[in-house]
């Protein structure tokens, strides 16, 4: 571990040159273009001042390039963090006061710090319990109730709630307060983006702009819109006619400062900052490495931790809320051609400027079209195809998709997701705890041995061997002490057993119980027990056990030496004959 | 599944005949002898009223004896489940209440109904989760808090706690008060105890008794100690002397009935009652299969907890607590020749009739008598080797002793034993999130691949052959990537990667598509990916997936075949070279 593993600038850094340069400040500016209407428009769906957005798109897209190691990542406030912001911070404060803001920037400095100890500590694989299935699954909940919490801005109406029980009803007691002018703004934006995001590319080309500029324009378009309803709210004085716009905002960046520290509020946010730091790495992660893949460059996951924690913390310095790798706005500027984390610095500095330009005229932009520009960003997270792949693929991921999509929709953000995850290790466990089996066989003409219901295999009466197919723990032991007495039962001809442990990976102690229970079993029915194909790990285990010791056979280096040495040593060999393609019940 | 099933009483029922009779009639008089001292001990121990011992004695038996498949059981109270039960109802009541008796049946009862419902809903298999480690480290903190606990019965102190921390401080508090006749009788109870244990039966033979006789005389000896010290207590007034008596006891059994329903009750007892009945199931359980391997008979896991459940049902309608199947007293019944679940029945009407005669007479028993009675039981569940055991097989399972041991002395039986389970399946999913891998090469000779760094192998240059030692699903699907990924970065001469599947049992959504993202990166290096000896239920899942459409290899049915035809298709043919018994790091 060198400094240099800890602090990749010094790596790309040394390397830097003035290619590298041009390629990261044009890929800047188009991200900064892109991110300036989403910095606002997330920070209101946190329930936050728009600023804070952009507040949040400054230091920790600064402190990533320092700690980071993906060339194309773009951190930033991103859409399901914000909900889950909103969900985590209502809780605590009551949304616009003060008490909100600073429990938001302590949620981004609790999480700065759980990502930054769990990259110190390597603890990174924490992340993988959280399965595709019931990461889409959440995705998709998050991407419904998101769009569904801006049908409010839309029609100019407020709206309550980060599940859609409540939310659904806030809008349908409100639906009476709607403001046709606001719906106006709304609706015209909503087209807008939908068309940029559509047609414009196709109409530009028709008009001959050529590709690269084409590319830029439909990446500025948000921000078109947010200057076209900012003249029309000017010149029609929407404010007057009851469009809720934005409104003085404090002009300039806030001081670095802490959050003050208050024991209730770091306990009511650690749970929840934990699982937005768990989601918001994993969506991160998963968007760096395939980029990276692209380019044959190497994420290292641990130091993405650290890299994410340091912008989370630069987040709660800088007065922002939590944020992270934005999966649309990497693969932009990877598409731009952003070479090094430094892109990032550059974009901090592009929406530093746009900060102390920009907020003095935010105060007659419509939320309206913010709302519409977040409507627009969901509609991609939103993918009900994985209830269909999932249920084509396993009943299993089907499960684990569909309750982590119903949790998180009913029940909302965090206790969805902790059901789907707790749904997957229980079907992972109860699972192992019914392993499959097969008796087997040998392939004729190959030293192969498989299951006697799948293949035409050849077997030798008086022998049994049996495969069984997951590691031996608490959980399938007994399993196992069943099965093997219920086949030797079966077979009263049976005079030796053989274990294929081919596709056991651990023996545990509750295990070890059970096969030594298995060996006193079969020794007073006469009958040897065999183990074949026994791993390396498992037999340095095994050695040294009164199960070994005890055991009436031997263990063999493969299924095929057993089978030859045992009916070698009887005293009349007998023939191989063909299986009859049937195993005793309960074996497939 | 016929009625049969549920009623093992119509099958064996129809066999009994004079034979089975005189077997079930002498080891229900043995065990009556032995369970009168126990009874009255254990209940005691659960804070209740002695003779509650001797009602849980009676209708439960009779119901095992209709429902239960084991020949041999002896169900009634015992130890460990009279002090979970002491914990789980010690926090709705106060000691000596109505309340507290009654919380005690609605124990019994609700852990009856959900016994019973595992078994309609065929749910055995829970009872896997709790490791050996597990039960052993728990049994023994339970004997420690048990022999800890009747310090004060001893020494005629009151003590409060169901942990070590609360009761040894309750000791030390009270110890000015012990009551020196309280002592003697502890002290002479004790020894007297404990040399009928060790000594009485060696004692006997050599004075010419048979050894049938002397076993009897053994087990009567806890009952004669009771009669011994009831003398005492009436000759030398006791009780005047402030010896703790047990004290005026309703005589007769109580009326059939059934605990009033408060549902704050049932919440605070429905989280103990699940883990008795689970505790209480698997102590159960094994004691069972154990005895019945003996005589070669079969025990139905599900019927058992029907058998248990109403066991517990008809305990709680008799007027007494949780009941299980005892180690000491079943082994002593299978013994003296139990031949039916009969014997329980015949014991129960033993016990009934003790009940209507001892009563009166129980008035005067000091309770000190019954504290070593206890003390004596408990001693034998005390086993700190697996310590040691667990330690030299593996660190996993000792931590899992070790958490479940420290866990119950220092916060409870319920704590405890939930820190166990928790922890066993934590190291498990850990274990499995970072699998054992293997580059394999062949053994010469044979057609049998094993891990280069383990065994003098063959291997072919340009092609990697690795085995992974896991089922592939969510925890280890992004660790897989990495290591196929690693391995080829490092070297560059590879063309075509193996994955050898023997050890994978199943592959879920996660993993698949962690194959896909495999399968990409290498078709972008210009790799061919195999698999070989994919499992027949695993290959049922992948066929028709993208990932196998779109692979650049083959399946094929063993490794051999894979290394041969991969070897045979190339232009030129490289020839097996012997490996250097090294692989790259990260590997074992």
């Amino acid at each position: 571990m060198s400094l240099k593993t800890y602090l990749p600038i010094l790596d790309w850094g040394r390397r830097y040159d003035r290619q590298t340069l041009t390629s990261d400040l044009v890929a800047a500016v188009i991200v900064t273009i892109m991110l300036i209407p989403q910095s606002l428009a997330y920070a209101l769906l946190a329930g936050l001042p728009p600023e804070v957005g952009l507040y949040a798109s400054v230091l920790p897209l600064i402190a990533y390039a320092v700690f980071g190691t993906s060339t194309a990542l773009a951190v930033g406030p991103v859409a399901v963090v914000s909900l889950m912001t909103a969900a985590a911070v209502g809780r605590v404060a009551a949304t616009g006061t003060a008490d909100y803001a600073s429990a938001a920037i302590m949620l981004a400095l609790l999480s700065g710090v759980m990502l930054a100890l769990m990259g110190l500590f390597r603890l990174g694989f924490v992340a993988n319990f959280l399965s595709h299935p019931v990461i889409s699954g959440f995705i998709t909940a998050s991407g419904i109730i998101i769009a569904t919490s801006q049908i409010g801005g839309l029609l100019g109406i407020s709206t309550q709630g980060h599940a859609m029980p409540h939310l659904v009803m806030s809008i349908v007691e409100n639906i009476g307060g709607i403001n046709p002018w606001t719906l106006a703004v709304g609706a015209v934006a909503l087209a807008l983006l939908l068309w940029i995001r559509i047609d414009l590319k196709n109409w530009l080309k028709r008009f001959g702009v050529p590709k690269g500029p084409a590319n830029i324009i439909v990446r500025a378009g948000p921000v078109l819109v947010v200057f076209l309803t900012m003249a029309a709210s000017a010149l029609l004085d929407l404010g007057g006619k009851g469009v809720a716009l934005v409104g003085q905002v404090p002009q300039g960046l806030p001081m670095l400062s802490l959050p003050s520290f208050n024991l209730d509020t770091i306990q009511a946010l650690a749970l929840p900052a934990l699982i937005i730091s768990i989601v918001g790495f994993v969506e991160s992660i998963s968007v760096a490495q395939t980029l990276a893949a692209k380019r044959r460059e190497r994420i290292d996951p641990n130091q993405e931790l650290i890299g994410l924690g340091a912008s989370n913390i630069a987040a709660a310095v800088g007065g922002g809320y939590p944020v992270t790798g934005g999966f649309a706005r990497s693969v932009v500027n990877f598409d731009a051609g952003a070479a090094t984390p430094a892109a990032g610095a550059f974009t901090a500095i592009g929406i530093a400027g746009a900060t102390l330009l920009l907020t003095p005229f935010l105060a007659i932009l419509p939320k309206a079209t913010l709302a519409a520009t977040i409507v627009i960003a969901v509609l991609t997270l939103v993918d009900f195809g994985i209830l269909k792949r999932a249920w084509d693929y396993s009943k299993a991921d089907f499960a684990a998709v569909a309750i982590t999509l119903a949790g998180t929709l009913l029940l909302g953000v965090e206790v969805g997701i902790s059901l789907g995850v707790g749904a997957s290790i229980l079907v992972f466990l109860y699972r192992s705890s019914q392993p499959h089996a097969a008796i087997v066989g040998l392939v004729p003409g190959t030293e192969h041995y498989r299951n006697v219901k799948r293949h035409k295999v050849e077997t030798v009466p008086g022998v049994l061997s049996i495969r069984i197919d997951e590691s031996l723990y608490f959980a399938n032991a007994r399993y196992l002490e069943d099965l093997v007495y219920n086949h030797v039962a079966a077979n009263p001809a049976v005079k030796d057993v053989v274990l294929m442990c081919s596709a056991v990976n651990a023996i545990d102690m509750s295990a070890l119980e059970s096969l030594e229970a298995i060996q006193h079993r079969l020794t007073d029915l006469g009958v040897r027990l065999h183990l074949s194909e026994v791993k390396g790990p498992v037999m340095d285990r095994l050695e040294g056990t009164e199960f070994l010791a005890g055991l009436a056979g031997r263990v063999y280096l493969s299924q095929h030496q057993a089978m030859q040495t045992i009916v070698s040593g009887r005293v009349s060999t007998p023939s191989l004959v063909e299986a009859e393609g049937r195993a005793p019940a309960g074996l497939e």
